[in-house]
């Protein structure tokens, strides 16, 4: 470790108050952890959007709050010695944390084990703001002053498709303008290599309602009442065949397919056919698809899913219901350059042609999708870190298959954005036993650290 | 009132006594709905058996559990004067209270109210059996005797298709043998007409379950995983067409048209095309079908009706998730001559001829359709009970919409068999607010008691 410590030079100082903070630092994660903040169920968002400004407070930021329709952006900047600015782009809001008999850790508990963090929200994306926070403390803590401008933009709304974000970066454009954006997430692939992404898909997330009978009714006279049930499933089954062929007419006329350019980049993508089935417990990709052929569909292609479903009876046994509703959620990521309103109407327009105008549709969150161009300074430092940090390359990846405000924050005022962060293919995101190791925590701090260092530079 | 008690002879003591005991009849009634027994999710079983069996060791009828693979059949007799054998069909069992927040009336509660008694069960078919108890208790108390044999087969998985209740009748068909069984329900219509019901549909209620990826997984990647919601949704449209029509190979094989006895037996039951759809709160009945068209519908073709399904989140707002399993419950409701065990395997065989070989098919319950010959003496006795307790006629209808195990208990051993009971066209069997009214239920353990001491004559 010496060695590399040495090659490391000026940052030496910094990565060993690092080091030797490194519980101090870990307990403000915890922390972080035990405040839920479940923005889908307006659980515990007060409490956290006053601790992100209370933290940025504690590292001399003046965090401020600015009121949405929603909740909150807290919002925080401080100068530097460069006349450079870079923005960090997160979110304090998480996941709802249900199913909650599928947690081997307690969801809220922020437990360490087995050398992982535990808890909804330490991934996706706890974790990286509080590394940035930390690395932001331990410079100003060794050196007195950070090396360029630097701001924090924390909106309590990701986790329900950003749905303020775009009237705050309309109001405020100065407090969006950067030189660059470190994105709320990142981290690395099985072989510990940097996942580089350089833009997000964008969403379309509605809800299906069907209604029929007031109140569940007896199956038996199933033969003469309408039911909700068989409508919800006959008009899913007009959005999307079983090729995967999404069905709403006008759905694709607007996606750009891949550049010469693109194509390349897919290529030099790592193939994790042989790794993520058995991860994932699946005896083969959707369609079977493999290689470049699935590389398109991941990343050049728009979804259609079913988040979930429900009606009637759904607990053990028989229950001769038939059911008064039934709702379904379906989640579009959308790929350049479709639009989710256009998409929106599209569907509607679908399911009244298709003798759906009973089902209602509403729209639950949007976001256009984003992109930045290769081989950006900002993209160049972060993969320069990782190198200096890990000895490992990076995968630039042109964009992620999530979604977030990537068009709203860079790509709408033409700020190079990048993903960066302590995450590894295994967090469980979005999902029970959601975790981050604590080596890549420590390691996110001082990567941190180091990109302020030579973004200040470059 | 005492014109009719005059012409009613005989049984003006029992009336008698019943009116001035209504009061300690009911507080029995309550206290079997304060005693949940629900089948489908164990709650209560094992105390609702023991209540039945303590409750026919209160009239003399040495009360007996007989152990099923399930739930027992509790099962008494006594001697009457005549040679003749009553038996009364019932279960202990009730449906699910769920869902709970539906309820105006807590469901375990058996609160009088507005001049009804609500609660869990108290329709299907606490109601019945109370009466039925009531009744015998009022005779004996009166008389001393009975008129006729009387037994009652009281199970308690009716709800969950009588998964046991063909082995039971295979093991003790002495107990079974009857001339005559009165079965668990029965009731008025809208204008106050009985509504003598002379068979039931069958039933092959299943469960199909889909299985994707190991736990819910973020939804950005379903590019590439499956998922089962998807799966589920497909393989449902399958199943039924937008007309209603059923497209399992081989459904409709054996469905036996309705005869012309059966069709003008139809001709002669009223049309409710009125009132039930105000009722219901839908516009109109399935496919706008009115008259004979709706009524061949109702009793003479089988149904396919999804009862519940759920996948992935279902909770408020947006939660991205790529589901990892999906369940739908699917309830047929089978016609002579359609066999449940045949039905399961051309659905079975329908899915894999789909390419749905990776969707479960679980058996939840069956039962054969089954049907008594009209005009019986059983019926009859039933019909002129009503005419001379309510000066009203009867409605006789060749088969319910519902299902029970009539084909075992009466078909199979050729008993005629009748509906008889307190239900009215609103009692929400099987939905929240379950209830009867006071007095039906007081004219039922009148009814009970004329119609031992009529077929005890017959």
């Amino acid at each position: 470790m010496e060695s590399r410590k040495d090659e490391l030079g000026l940052m030496n100082d910094v990565y060993t108050y690092i080091e030797t903070h490194r519980d101090e630092y870990i307990e403000m994660l915890q922390k972080m952890i035990q405040q839920p903040s479940v923005a889908a169920q307006n659980h515990g968002m007060t409490e956290m959007a006053a601790m992100v400004e209370s933290l940025l407070d504690g590292i001399g930021f003046e965090g401020e709050q600015y009121p949405t329709g929603g909740f909150p952006v807290v919002y925080g900047e401080h100068p530097g010695q460069s006349a450079k600015t870079l923005a960090f782009y997160n979110h304090y809001d998480v996941q709802p944390a249900e199913p909650l008999e599928l947690w081997e850790h307690e969801p809220w508990s922020g437990e360490v084990k087995d050398g992982r963090i535990w808890g909804r929200g330490v991934a996706d994306n706890k974790g990286n703001l509080a590394a940035r926070i930390a690395a932001i403390d331990a410079i100003k803590k060794v050196r007195g002053h950070l090396p360029l401008n630097v701001k924090f933009i924390v909106e309590g709304e990701e986790e329900i498709s950003s749905v303020h974000i775009e009237d705050f970066t309309h109001a405020h454009p100065d407090l969006v303008a950067a030189d660059g954006c470190i994105w709320e997430f990142g981290g690395k692939d099985f072989e510990g290599r940097q996942v580089l992404y350089l833009g997000l898909k964008g969403i379309c997330y509605v809800e299906l309602r069907a209604k029929g009978a007031i109140g569940d009714q007896h199956s038996s006279i199933a033969s003469s009442v309408p039911n909700p049930a068989w409508r919800l499933a006959w008009a899913l089954a007009t959005l999307k065949d079983r090729n995967e062929n999404i069905l709403i007419p006008g759905f694709y006329d607007k996606v750009v397919s891949p550049t010469e350019d693109d194509l390349k980049a897919l290529e030099a993508l790592p193939d994790n056919s042989e790794k993520m089935p058995k991860q994932l417990g699946i005896e083969q990709f959707l369609l079977g698809a493999e290689g470049m052929e699935r590389k398109k569909r991941d990343y050049f292609l728009p979804t259609c899913t079913i988040s979930g479903f429900l009606s009637g009876y759904t607990g053990s046994g028989a229950k001769t219901v038939l059911p008064s509703t039934a709702m379904a959620k379906i989640d579009m990521r959308l790929v350049m350059d479709q639009d989710p309103h256009e998409i929106f109407a599209l569907l509607r327009k679908h399911l009244d042609d298709q003798g759906f105008d009973d089902i209602e549709v509403v729209m639950i969150g949007s976001e256009p999708p984003g992109r930045a161009p290769r081989d950006s300074p900002l993209a160049k430092v972060v993969a320069e870190s990782w190198k200096e940090l890990t000895g490992q390359e990076s995968i630039v990846t042109p964009t992620s298959q999530g979604s977030g405000p990537w068009y709203q924050l860079s790509t709408a005022f033409a700020i190079d954005a990048c993903t960066q962060g302590a995450g590894h293919p295994a967090t469980n995101a979005h999902a029970p036993n959601e975790n981050i190791f604590v080596e890549d925590y420590i390691t996110s701090i001082k990567q941190v650290a180091l990109i302020l260092d030579r973004f200040a530079e470059s």
